[in-house]
């Protein structure tokens, strides 16, 4: 059997809008610049993805959840340095009015939209932070940021979770949301785009134990994406050297995935010292020290942060798992043809099983029913799938990465069995219909 | 035994705040008006809001998820009517500078905060759309709008979720995600918020058919709220006559709660007909007709509309779910003291059971982590709390809504049983700690 991966991204660009995994935004009115919206697979795969992190973060007794809102007291990005340093350099073409960001362009005096040299302007900072106004009249209204990561929401709310929470350090604090980013060059399909979701884990640990913690959660994270069935050869780190650190960085190390455009960032795994802490203490003018009850010490805390986007990891699944097959047509014969395969780890599977009749016959269709609706109060996501060949609807459902197909036939009606045939393997099983939730269930359980 | 129910929404605020369920958005920088922190409990409970929703709505062959960015092309407000007509009637007093809805004011010529009569100004037009800008510099950037609701999103994607999920007349789409509206006078805590998610479902049908699907969809959101344990008597219909009905309604129900700041919209049910298919066909010159197989006819479909408030939905399970009782101490002998509690559906608690040490023995720790660990494994959430009395940390679970409480004491390390004592009726069990998931999902399944 002849194996092939993903050659390019736009091969699975036209996948994901030819099967509604993603849509350009708003497309019938022409687009708008990087913004992309997720199609009922895209939305399901999402999901999916963000239930996996939350579930490795959240069901452990050393990390809570957070959810802060996209606006925030303006203040707060004054002492995160946003206002000051959130900045690209942007330069102009003279000749054709093309925009750039000065640090990627290869000859920094040449246009590479026009080709014409000589004419760029000189660089200057362009801050990437939205804004917007809050208050009744534009005049007199204060301005406000859209969150440009959501890192922030998390220290600011660090006394009352750690409060309220009574957690002791060492804790985490986990937070899903959207942020934004005025980004000059957004490109390569939902990789960089202006408004994106980040899945982001601030661990609070005591100064000192900060080193250790940092390889912990290396480990734990690069864990996270081999247990849900990411091929190892694609991963790697990138650790961040004297040059690249940020300001608030006193060691970084990226997961670095090997997309088709290249390795790039899949997530970044920070040990930002007391940077954020100590700006926000003395912003706000509140004290954010930690008192540690065993040690009898008082300490602002280091924190350890492991910051994923959402949109990102999802890419990079679709890209992981996607592959071309040679192999004989199911629907018997010798015709050897190629198919599409999402090889998704079932936790990540958009739809877990679809139900098929073998043919349009009313009987069929009610068996079909009645086995959808058995499986959705047991909340397992099943679809149904009624129209061409059974071989067809096996590629339709392979390309979307559904774990199992579900036949129903005639002799269903008689021997109250369905077939049940596997997504990698292609192999089929035959399930009495009472024990399919179940069955169905420890599959995706035992993968 | 006496039964008290929420007296009042600063009660709920207070235990909000103190139990980390929400907090004041950038509270250490003293706040930002009308935004809202989830806090660890907050968080949890709010991802089971959206679950349950989502659920309901998706696990069913006839309803498909979409997942819209917030930044939409702007002409899209034009068409949906925002830019033109979502607007308030915002009026000054010219004494004291304070604003006002015009439409709320009881004496429209007297200011409310300073009591001054005849300086209120001439009502003028507020849009309530957050704006912002779009590209690389702000003097020629478009300007875009934070989406004030999500509906929008699906319209436009109807032609493409259509073709994708290749879904017949009638299917709905559904979906949740964040809406913005610069309200003049937000208030009553989480009611009436700047930021807020919304979880709205547009449901597709042939023109004709669409009173029978209002009635339906009437039917199936009341019972919603029904079958997650919500008080009958709190929840009634409120029908728009023909004053109140927005321009795009045919016809509108909306659910209201009895909320103790008084009987509010909950959510609403709308006939919009085939308003915004028709007006996104006009602005954007694309033809979003529906060929009907069946029927052998086009047409543009109607839409009948549910639309509810994530963190509305959230702040009613909480005030309905509120009581506060007299009962006998648990820590034993004859003590009568109130506890509070929160008897929320298991399908919403945040917390699903929590796990206690009768000591805090390593021996009785290391059995209690080896449950959570066991827990875990199957996405079951469950806490760890080992401080105070064990009567002191079931009235601390009570106030969370927590189902379940575990309890290992030292028979537990020979006998391999634990104490589970239910939050509603106090009553205890003693369970084998092999059947403790099992059991657990079991009660939570069957609630």
């Amino acid at each position: 059997m002849k194996l092939k991966g993903l050659k390019d991204l736009q091969t699975l660009v036209s996948l994901c809008k030819r099967r509604g995994f993603i849509f350009q935004s708003s497309e019938i009115y022409g687009g708008i610049n990087a913004c992309y919206d997720y199609g009922p697979l895209g939305t399901e795969l999402k999901l999916n993805v963000k239930k996996i992190w939350w579930d490795a973060m959240t069901l452990r007794p050393d990390i809570v959840g957070l959810d802060a809102a996209i606006l925030m007291a303006p203040l707060v990005w004054k002492a995160s340095g946003h206002i000051d340093g959130f900045t690209d350099p942007l330069v102009d073409c003279g000749n054709c009015r093309s925009r750039f960001r000065a640090d990627q362009l290869k000859d920094p005096s040449k246009c590479p939209t026009c080709g014409v040299s000589g004419k760029m302007s000189e660089p200057r900072l362009f801050n990437l932070m939205f804004k917007t106004f809050m208050g009744a009249a534009e005049d007199t209204a204060s301005v406000v940021y859209l969150r440009p990561e959501t890192a922030q929401g998390i220290y600011v709310n660090f006394p009352n979770v750690q409060t309220t929470s009574r957690k002791k350090v060492p804790f985490g604090i986990a937070q899903i949301g959207k942020a934004f980013r005025n980004e000059i060059t957004p490109a390569n399909f939902t990789f960089r785009t202006r408004e994106f979701e980040q899945m982001e884990m601030q661990f609070f640990v005591k100064p000192g134990t900060d080193m250790d913690w940092f390889e912990y959660w290396k480990k734990e994270r690069i864990d996270f994406y081999a247990q849900y069935g990411f091929n190892k050869e694609n991963l790697r780190f990138h650790q961040h050297k004297d040059g690249e650190l940020a300001h608030y960085a006193k060691a970084a190390f990226d997961i670095q995935y090997n997309f088709p455009i290249g390795w790039q960032e899949l997530e970044g795994i920070h040990n930002r010292s007391d940077f954020d802490l100590t700006q926000h203490q003395k912003f706000s003018g509140k004290n954010l020290e930690y008192f540690d009850e065993a040690a009898k010490e008082k300490y602002v805390p280091y924190v350890i942060e492991t910051s994923s986007g959402c949109d990102r990891m999802l890419l990079a699944a679709m890209c992981d798992s996607y592959r071309e097959e040679e192999v004989r047509s199911e629907d018997g014969g010798d015709k050897i043809e190629t198919r599409v395969v999402l090889g998704f780890h079932p936790a990540l599977a958009p739809v877990k099983a679809a139900v098929m009749p073998l043919s349009k016959k009313p009987e069929l269709q009610e068996v079909c029913h009645q086995i959808l609706k058995t499986a959705a109060a047991k909340k397992i996501k099943m679809d149904y799938d009624e129209s061409g060949s059974i071989g067809k609807r096996y590629r339709r459902q392979d390309e979307i990465g559904t774990p199992l197909c579900v036949t129903v036939d005639f002799d269903s009606l008689t021997d109250q069995k369905v077939t049940v045939r596997h997504r990698d393997t292609m192999k089929q099983d035959r399930i009495g219909i009472d024990h399919l939730t179940k069955y169905t269930q420890d599959k995706l359980d035992n993968f």
